[in-house]
């Protein structure tokens, strides 16, 4: 599966312990990049040494925070390419600790970047932007020219940064891409609290045999991407030309309605129940209402689609943490 | 000229050493407010002790900054209304030292809300945002809808601003009102530079009798306003239940191009000459081209509409300087 592209590519991936990160090294290192792993292993978020164990031994993990300079330049010398992907991911920790999405959304996005400015500028960057940054839907399905009014700090920020990225890229003639995941779901995503990546932690939910809550009638549409399939967007955005100084969104092509979602998760673990509760305070302040993205531009530019389905995707989730639940159930 | 609504008013002016600020605190003062001002002094803007000389007795001023939380915890208690004008200000310089733009228009713009949630919760606050959020328009008039996709990070960081103050006083229930303020020149605008506030900037070279470069045909339209229209927008942002919540453009309804503003500058100071130039690399850079404000919402809201013609803002401004030159020119 060797790739003229990635063989032997210097590549650097930042939050390469986390659940994109670790998923896409596996792909990278399947193709035949040399991979740099920073990660700063923050106790909220979902670094987990696990995550890269079978490869272990093909990459280079440097325990790291992007908002140390030095530490981050070391990393940088010599990429060819960088996929950014650590961050601040709570959307609820950014409402309570708005400081702290501050400093490592912002400014270290920015430290980041400037490294990058001095060690490689001739390496392309590849940043992992959210849906977050468009806030409320004035319309559906949400193309990139979408107005951004983002209704948390965190999308705030991410849009912040994803600006950055773009604005210097384009000033000091560095080639930049932002992707603007959705929601994404499967195996290596954190398991251990509900703040972020709602899909997964309703799947630990449902094998543990506990309740889902539903908030309200959960007829919110929602659009869930199977992380191998974001991996292949990271993949074409680090290679192909057409990616440079863009904006895409992805998404899955089949919103399902939020309830429908718990409704599989519980059907296809066979465990778990769901239980219909009202909107908490803390998570109807951040709720944007129907979220369905139009993908058409990366399909258009760079042939990306969707390939696996939620049946499909919640197997192999399932599947996966029936074997690995003890790397991921502990805090 | 006591007015019911701000006569003994307990009002917060950050900046307020500043040029915007001063001009505003003069006509507070003289409206019966009660007026603290808190400002950094920060070298490098246009903090003159100076500009509050004609009210230095009756208004109460403390030297700090916006990021130090404990000094502003200290300024706001009591506090019903305040205008958050302190910020990093120059284009040039956030291009330059980004993390210093991020450290005082995003972490300083946190740390100044986060204390004002605390300490005076009931209190208004307006915003002083930018036509640099905007970027290089898509369409012109440009009115609040228009996209924001700002040429430089003082832009993109004064739009996360605002969002921060928009955002958390929705959800936190804080009256906030934005400002987004075009080009404003007049009295109590610095002198020293000309990093930001172009127009002061030519006034002082060719009060000095020097050569006013023109960028190219100097063809870009461009909106000013005279400062005691600005002053009287923040006025009634400040008092006017119908905008709590909202943002507004100023404008000046008589857009003139550059060279046309260079020539009148000329030709009322008696003194300087137009020197065509090629544009220099670092103002290329972050030019927006045309710059038109459609000012409709804050005219139908609040009943604003800019008085001052650019021939009667110039010959005060002139006069202004002509008379208080010593205190201004020097470092």
């Amino acid at each position: 599966m060797q790739n003229s592209y990635y063989a032997d590519l210097p590549v650097l991936v930042t939050g390469g312990l986390g659940f994109l990160g670790s998923n896409l090294i596996l792909e990278l290192v399947k193709l035949g990049a040399r991979v740099t792993v920073l990660d700063a292993m923050l106790p909220l978020y979902g670094g987990n040494f696990f995550n890269l164990e079978p490869v272990k031994n093909q990459v280079k993990v440097v325990l790291g925070d992007i908002r140390d300079g030095e530490k981050v330049k070391s990393c940088l010398k010599g990429q060819k390419l960088v996929f950014h992907i650590a961050g601040q991911t709570s959307h609820v920790d950014s409402m309570t600790d708005p400081l702290l999405d501050i400093d490592i959304n912002c400014r270290g996005n920015m430290i980041f970047f400037l490294a990058c400015l001095e060690e490689c500028p001739d390496a392309r960057i590849v940043y992992a932007g959210t849906r977050g940054q468009y806030g409320k839907l004035k319309y559906t399905p949400v193309d990139e020219e979408h107005p951004m009014d983002p209704s948390d700090i965190y999308g705030i920020n991410k849009m912040a940064g994803e600006k950055y990225f773009l604005l210097l890229g384009q000033k000091r003639g560095m080639a930049v891409t932002s992707l603007r995941i959705n929601n994404t779901y499967g195996p290596r995503h954190q398991m251990k609290h509900g703040k972020y990546g709602i899909l997964n932690w309703f799947v630990r939910l449902a094998m543990d045999g506990q309740a889902l809550p539903v908030f309200g009638e959960g007829s919110q549409l929602r659009d869930y991407n199977y992380i191998d399939d974001v991996t292949a967007a990271f993949l074409l955005a680090g290679e192909r030309e057409e990616a440079i100084g863009e904006v895409f969104n992805l998404g899955c092509g089949e919103p399902v309605t939020f309830r429908r979602m718990v409704e599989m998760i519980v059907a296809q673990a066979g465990s778990g129940t769901i239980n219909t509760v009202p909107w908490p305070e803390e998570r109807k302040q951040i709720e944007v209402g129907d979220y369905v993205a139009d993908f058409s531009k990366i399909e258009r530019l760079l042939g990306w689609r969707p390939q696996a389905s939620l049946t499909q995707g919640l197997d192999k989730t399932i599947a996966y943490y029936r074997q690995y639940k003890e790397h991921y159930w502990a805090g």
